[in-house]
């Protein structure tokens, strides 16, 4: 963590910055956004504060505006060009058990990472055991319960190993740790509709609209795992780490195709 | 919040107790305990340490040992005779993303608050729209992604309600917002058995062993809301409330009957 602001103040000490009774401590009561700095931009920096003022509204928290929210990003972001800037929005500190309060003031938390060291655009991945949960109430937000994620990326150590994918439940396809899924199959792409968990990641959007671009059809739908096995394309998304070809998963190969790379030149990101 | 301390040290300011960092913040990493000090004494601890010690096992959190977690208590407790001390144990602060990192030491906050103001021993319950998800690896634990509770509680407003009851996404009837849930019939105890989501109650455990006690036959088994049509009395279980008679839910009634007070006398809880 390269700089931080908690309510819009750096805290003297970064290890001491946030209030025992904040309720994103004590629940996970509240949402966050990861956006990729790149040459000194923030990229999709509207579409992760729109998601995040729908997240907000969905919780019931109230949201700090955008003004004051990029120019915090634009006081942390200062002078470096590359790296991750993450937003935590939490319902604020206080308030009595679960019940939320509307005297609680919200926080704000806008940290500066790091870009990641591995900028593979083809990666190998696996299987997690962990499933995911169905919660319609809390699909498509990227809320702060995330328990389930943290547990599957436990699940393996081997670095070669980029990312691991996650079926809900009922056995249904939903998304990778970290990142949504597309497959590629009749020309088309397809990706999992995550009316029952998964976040909408911001790079999933900007994949549809890319697609729309290029006159590919694509199909949010219920996906399971044999769902696969017809495509002839797979790739995962994520804001940070971008338009990734997926060439292994497991006794299954695919090449990094030509729509994958089509969709990552629209993009900007270099194949 | 009358008293606080982070890793054994009280903070300079509780408001700034807690690292920015902290994967409890993050991703709602960690585990909880909520416990009541009662006539200087802290009700059920052992109990409730060894509840967190397996929820820590079955998260991958080092847990940081009985005799200083009791040492903390101790400390935190000092001379007050009432209350309630609660526990927050995360992983610790920091780690690459989602993942777990063995190098993360977990943060342990032991705090002491007020006890609660309403002591009623009956009470008017209502239903909550909100579901829980199931997730059978996270089911009885109580760890910190309580999004699901907290939106519940927001339901409602009115306090002379005191409890909601919360169904899983099958419809299965599961627990309160903060508290198990049993029903008698033909002179036993049934209560849901939580194989799907749902905190393992230490009050839960405690009734079970004093209608042991008691001769009365205790069932854990799967309930459904029609399961209380057959219901002669139904009463909420909280380690800090402790067993509070239902006398009425939307349009149903019951009497504070005799073996929901039985129970409570074996537990020493002024009916």
């Amino acid at each position: 963590m390269r700089a931080v602001l908690v309510n819009g103040t750096a805290p003297a000490d970064a290890g001491h910055g946030v209030d025992v009774r904040d309720r994103g401590l004590n629940y996970g009561d509240g949402l966050f956004e990861t956006m990729a700095l790149q040459r000194g931009r923030v990229r999709f920096l509207d579409a992760h504060l729109q998601r995040l003022e729908s997240g907000c509204a969905r919780l019931g928290i109230a949201f700090p505006g955008i003004a004051l929210l990029k120019a915090e990003i634009a006081a942390i972001v200062s002078s470096h060009v590359e790296g991750v800037v993450k937003i935590v929005i939490t319902r604020g500190a206080g308030g009595r058990g679960y019940r939320p309060s509307n005297e609680t003031a919200p926080t704000r938390i806008v940290t500066l990472h790091d870009a990641p060291t591995s900028t593979s655009r083809s990666i190998v991945i696996r299987w997690c055991d962990m499933r995911l949960s169905r919660n319609p109430t809390l699909a498509g937000i990227k809320h702060l319960n995330r328990l389930e994620q943290v547990l599957a990326q436990g699940e393996w150590s081997d670095p070669r190993v980029e990312e691991g994918l996650m079926l809900d439940y009922e056995g249904e396809l939903v998304c990778g740790t970290s990142s949504n899924i597309f497959l590629v199959r009749n020309g088309e792409l397809v990706t999992p509709d995550l009316r029952y968990c998964g976040v909408r990641g911001i790079m999933r959007a900007a994949v549809i609209n890319a697609a729309k671009e290029l006159n590919i059809p694509v199909h949010e739908e219920p996906l399971w795992p044999d769902d696969l096995d017809s495509a002839v394309e797979v790739f995962v998304t994520n804001a940070v780490r971008g338009v990734r070809a997926v060439v292994a998963l497991a006794d299954r190969a695919w090449e990094h195709g030509a729509i994958t790379r089509s969709i990552g030149e629209v993009l900007d990101i270099d194949a």
